[in-house]
């Protein structure tokens, strides 16, 4: 069996009598209940993925950045050249990007990784070299990758994961960095949602209305070249998705089968989340979502994911850094279950 | 010259020559410009605030919760009895309580006030007692409490500032527990913004829809007996406020004449905000919004003030405990602008 089957086999539901084991004493804690809103929720599922009433703190939290290039660049979707995907992954390397600021501040180690960088291999040693392939095609053309480079690139993944998180409890956040990527990711909630491209394609990293316009045309055409069906994730993924997010979708399949709680980013890791969605329904049931970013089909997305973020904060940078900066709310979720008093140990009167 | 009018004349602007600098090098940072989103307006206004283009991380965090009782609960408008107000107090002195997990968890320490707890004075040798007076006044009866007992209550929040935070930089959030306060908050609101009780009440700790009518008929009733004075902040202060929110008030006052931040909190620290910046328009200044409150009123007071909020977890809680969870996010971005890499360091190709 393949390990992508072998992964998604093993993919089974959170513990949900521990779920409710830990509803019960959030609803015990010193505060009305519910009053704690999304931090409850963070805890009470927490509970379910560890499977055991009371989450504990995570021993090790990664941030895991995969890079990939896009053929669909050539079109002219982007603000940058495509050369700012390897300088990128050098400053990443250097720790001089925002993802390696947030994640030292939250205590996560960063960890990156080439899966299809464009040009030539990149050479440091801190360095994760797994790339499938040199970029994707332009998927005006035809698709984005074969369906055999799709599944290698999920494995990938998968692999990532396994080699780089061994500690448990563990908590992984995603992220990313590929210069057009934007574009790959809108084609994938299009071909997901049905929505149109114009409704759902937004600025990338800044682009002005005339060429946001124009990257909606490249996405429609996209759609009608290559007919993604949108009953299978992997027939999306290959025809118009892209490296990193195979890899990214990899890591939140392997996250689920391990029960490892995997917090999601911004747009392109929740393109990545609705195709680990698509092969496993069950693996949305480990991911968290971070924030809501400004891209617009961000909340689209969250919202077919059932998933309710923690921050607001116009942010539209990707690399993993919205999840790195809610390692520390996911932890002090983790705090109130196991810290806070009840009413009877506080001797404090219960509402009605 | 009294506290009070030294302090409103202390408060002048914030270097916006320390913003203009602050923003040049985000701009010049390894992402798109802007991208950051809010991170990059905290951390451009804590320039201005703490006078340097680069600003530092605080030496000293606090949380400063206010404990209050409101006269107005004769009323039947909240779900819990007032005696939770001092039972939650000893709570908090006993490390029990949510606030207590979040500002731990930061890094914080709590400082707990009884400024105006109704009932024996509660004995115990971590409490600050500044107690002005036993609880507010019914104020459908009548003003919650007289002017001076307002100024003097403000003045006490002045005076548990300094007393309390010493070091720089600092950052300080703010919190309370009060039976009935989000009552008197939306009083406080309806008589700055001028608009329907109805609209505007909602359903604090947690009561019903009949109980939630019930308490917006008590606000307008309020409003109508006290004919708060919009344009004096202390009128609406002393005759529909309480001895909490003008605590909180007079903290925000001392923040901003000291020009340390001052992390707002949810709906009721947002009805001090609303004072102190009726009393000095620039006290806006250093105010951050920490999170975003399921009361509906909180979404309009931050309009008000002009605020973008970080998180939006559904909580309402109080206690300080959304401004608890803001601080890693404020002490991120303090991070991010000194840490990052500059285009040029890291020989990073710009954009268009």
């Amino acid at each position: 069996m393949s390990l992508l089957a072998q992964t998604l086999e093993k993919i089974t539901p959170p513990d949900y009598n521990c779920e409710e084991l830990a509803q019960q004493r959030l609803d015990n804690l010193t505060k009305p209940p519910g009053s704690l809103g999304v931090l409850e929720d963070i805890a009470r599922r927490l509970a379910g993925m560890q499977g055991t009433p009371l989450p504990r703190l995570p021993q090790e939290k990664v941030s895991l950045v995969l890079a990939g290039d896009h053929g669909v660049v050539a079109e002219g979707v982007s603000a940058f050249p495509q050369e700012v995907t390897p300088q990128m992954v050098l400053n990443f390397l250097r720790g001089g990007a925002a993802i390696n600021v947030l994640a030292r501040r939250a205590g996560a180690r960063v960890v990156v990784a080439d899966i299809g960088v464009a040009g030539p291999v990149i050479a440091h040693e801190g360095l994760v070299n797994c790339r499938v392939k040199a970029g994707t095609d332009n998927f005006v053309h035809g698709p984005a990758m074969s369906r055999q480079e799709a599944v290698t690139a999920l494995e990938t993944g998968i692999t990532l994961l396994k080699q780089q998180v061994k500690q448990r409890p563990a908590l992984v956040g995603i992220g990313e960095m590929g210069i057009g990527n934007t574009t790959a990711s809108t084609a994938v909630l299009a071909a997901f949602s049905g929505l149109p491209a114009e409704q759902i394609t937004g600025r990338g990293t800044g682009i002005d209305e005339t060429r946001r316009q124009h990257k909606a045309a490249v996405v429609e055409r996209a759609l009608k070249v290559n007919r993604p069906d949108a009953r299978d994730g992997l027939d999306v993924l290959a025809k118009v998705g892209g490296l990193e997010i195979a890899g990214m979708a990899g890591i939140i399949l392997g996250c689920a089968a391990e029960k490892i709680p995997v917090v999601l980013d911004g747009f392109i890791s929740c393109a990545a989340a609705l195709v680990a969605r698509s092969l496993a329904p069950l693996s949305a049931a480990y991911m968290l979502a971070s924030h809501r970013s400004q891209e617009p089909g961000h909340a689209i997305m969250l919202e077919m994911l059932g998933l309710k973020p923690m921050l607001q904060m116009a942010m539209r940078l990707g690399e993993g850094t919205g999840a790195a900066l809610a390692f520390p709310i996911i932890e002090a979720a983790i705090c109130i279950i196991n810290e806070m008093a009840t009413f009877a140990e506080a001797g404090v009167s219960q509402g009605e």
